[in-house]
């Protein structure tokens, strides 16, 4: 299946931490918030903004901003 | 492979167009631009904003603005 993990860096900085694994949907709810639930249900809400999304790497990574760490 | 492809729908229209096959890539260019970058090496920009992804259906919508159709 073609789910992603999602990974959360800092703003401005490289270091980028798993965060949920096997994510299917990506929904936004505002304007930096995002609810992503993954293949297994569960859910979870995200506030940030996507940095980089690599679908053949499975791989998907949001940043936090440096106002809302 | 995981590679999704792209429609475009105008905000507050349920109809999605298909707009970029097979995109492995989706880089942020700007508050509201994004550069895709197919697993052809195709490359597009587009401004607007995520409606919705669905991963497992190889399915991400993108909507434009009503000030920028």
């Amino acid at each position: 299946m073609c789910e992603a993990n999602v990974y959360l860096a800092a703003e401005g900085n490289a270091e980028e931490t798993l965060w949920l694994e096997s994510v299917d949907k990506i929904v936004p709810e505002g304007p930096e918030a995002w609810r992503l639930t993954s293949i297994f249900g569960e859910q979870k809400l995200i506030t940030g903004r996507i940095r980089t999304m690599n679908l053949v790497e499975h791989r998907i990574v949001f940043e936090t901003s440096r106002e809302a760490p």
